[in-house]
């Protein structure tokens, strides 16, 4: 680990496609809002020099997919991206099944969470996403 | 990210064996149903242009495997499968340990969640699947 | 996918080492008994037709590591395995950090399951293990 | 599985480095303290005969990379470090977005766990990280 000649702030990891399969929104929140808001999240890491230009591709049960929903990450930052936010080209709907296809032009490293607080007393889920 | 050349919406991605080791698909449920049954999901993508064959085996603690359960995920689509609905050979039993082999002809991604709504609250976890 | 020649019912599939890092034994359970006790599933499949002879090391915080502890599964099953039911050569100690190094002759697939029961309402957390 | 010939108990496992995407730390907590205090708990396993000298560099949204974060896990030891303990450079921010790359000078393995008891029930959720 040379930290001194190579910062491990300043290297590229990871991969250029990510896959996560089980997309759902959950239709309402409960407790404190906006803090214990039911979500999900797209957790990006950008660990390179470069900015990360990032395409997601959202795929549904019953219709064709929408997007891409462009974001860019900045290099060295990390983007917890809710699904809950995207608009453009379209909200992705709530209590409806999806999938996300992740594309970045650099390495970077996908995790996905979802918060759920339909009920008085939150749960959390949470795995890496599929490198391709 | 060549979107413009070959969108990410007509790309196959992932593997085609999937495997989930730990299913177990809870004994009961409470909260308002149908939304709050315990279940497991096993979330296919198939992000590619041509449909997706897929046998899924069940193996069991004490008795021989049961299968396949057969599903087809049309092209550029997500199917959240839930293995509470298989009945074909037969239905998966509840509170019952098992695995799961999902063998597709070709590639896609599989993520596996569960669901538990035994008690008042829910939990929640989920993992992508090993793919082989 | 030929299920006709091959069934993937007989085929062994995964890696024969296996990494959990985080084990940890809930050190009390709440709810209804047997059912609702905080436990650790250390889930594993051998879907081939040879049996999966397993060796499991544990290793602590401050003290050497513990273990081989055998176990066996046979051609074509599923084994959930609670942690908290070893004891050759030793029990695992509750409420302790571990993590669990999982060598087998033949290839299995492992995940790893925590369900906490500590307060009222469970908590579930599983991931797929790292294949070595 | 030669255990006679080389004990599990000895060989370095893994990859080295790990990255997980998703970091954040409940800005409460809840219930008896400190057991149920909410936490990241960064879980390595050194499974090898060297110590292994890690690095973690923290990634956040709209500053610098803080670290590095140095610990020396020793070997055939299990580490389960948390991230609320971390205080050299400089503490983790509570309630904050972030991103850890875990760099080591020989082979571990790292699962990353979140702990959220900012309401009266727990919420657990667990991931292997991703090796680079």
């Amino acid at each position: 680990v040379s930290t001194s000649m190579m910062p491990s702030g300043s290297r590229a990891v990871g991969a250029r496609m990510w896959v996560i399969a089980d997309g759902w929104i959950p239709p309402r929140s409960s407790g404190p809002q906006p803090e214990m808001y039911s979500h999900e999240g797209v957790c990006i890491l950008n660990a390179g020099e470069q900015p990360a230009r990032i395409d997601l591709m959202v795929y549904f049960t019953d219709r064709e997919p929408s997007g891409p929903y462009r974001v860019v990450v900045d290099p060295r930052r990390s983007m917890h991206l809710a699904m809950n936010d995207l608009v453009d080209p379209e909200p992705i709907p709530h209590d409806a099944d999806y999938s996300v296809v992740v594309d970045s032009d650099v390495d970077i490293v996908v995790q996905h969470t979802r918060v759920d607080t339909r009920q008085a007393e939150l749960a959390v889920s949470t795995t890496i996403a599929y490198p391709v």
